[in-house]
């Protein structure tokens, strides 16, 4: 049960995002730059980091519902997502993006654990600056997400069957699109 | 050094954010909103949790930072800032906001290590189901900005008065109105 009254039809973080709104907006807006606005990661890449972190994090909601998005950018390959969780160094992805999880893994623990190490190997297998960048504050912002949703108490159901239909409307549409759908435009009177 | 090449002259996550104001623009929101916008809790009890979990996570530029707008609140008082950090619970502060920072403190380690007593005790002092949704939401989204700032392995003066006359306009202005004197409107070619 959530820690707080929030709307038992709406699960994991739309349920905190109806509460509240105006921060809502902008946890949409970075979610959505972040892993669908340009960039020479595709979104599926950028999927996978935020579902590797969720997965560090043992956030289900998020490792689901993002693993799900992830799996749709795939072709429906939940092979390919559940690989990356369990042991990314020997999943069908690039070695680029190896070395950003390496990053995003140093990240979940706290920032001062990436070395000039890690960065140099990413450079070496090709990743900008851009995409470290990235890589570190989309590692940063599922730590703040996956914390939010699980510090309220949020309902999370247990049927994968949901997130993968959910995860196909999202590779489609994306994060502030489908906000809209449930978001009401101001905190109501509590 | 920074692990990419952010603007030098910009510290902390100033620099990270002109490299990508795609990004800076939803974090600066949700920092203007989570931490100024209407609210029950004032601005200054806001900042002390978001400095108390930035020193939790050990990052100096933003307790600094933070620490600095929290004292401005408090008319300059930056020895109850330090109590909060050392030992919050004699620090003067309102028992209220005790059993936040109880809250703030668990998400910080992990969203599930709240539980539902930690709430209960919170209400028990007065606190209504916004603070707690936000106490949890400021925890959460500097377990994202003090990865962010460390993780890119910004720079981080080690000059307080720096933070002191920063943090008074800060307090004065937000977060909002300051990131437009040196956050350049789209990313540069890189």
């Amino acid at each position: 049960m959530p820690h707080i009254a929030l709307d038992p039809e709406l699960p994991g973080i739309r349920g905190a995002m109806a509460f509240r709104p105006e921060t809502a907006k902008p946890l949409n807006e970075l979610v959505e730059v972040l892993l669908r606005g340009p960039s020479t990661l595709t979104p599926g890449e950028r999927e996978l980091i935020a579902t590797y972190v969720s997965h560090l994090n043992d956030c289900y909601y998020c490792q689901t519902c993002h693993g799900a998005v992830a799996a749709a950018h795939f072709n429906g390959d939940e092979d390919l997502v559940q690989r990356v969780k369990a042991d990314f160094q020997h999943a069908a992805v690039s070695d680029k993006l190896k070395t950003l999880l390496v990053i995003a893994a140093k990240v979940q623990k706290g920032g001062k654990n990436v070395t000039p190490e890690d960065v140099a190997n990413a450079r070496k297998h090709g990743a900008t600056d851009l995409e470290i960048h990235d890589a570190v504050l989309i590692s940063a912002a599922f730590c703040m997400y996956n914390r939010y949703v699980d510090g309220l108490g949020t309902t999370q159901p247990r049927d994968e069957a949901v997130y993968r239909e959910r995860g196909k409307v999202i590779a489609r549409d994306g994060y502030v699109a489908i906000s809209k759908t449930y978001l009401p435009e101001t905190t109501a009177a509590r």
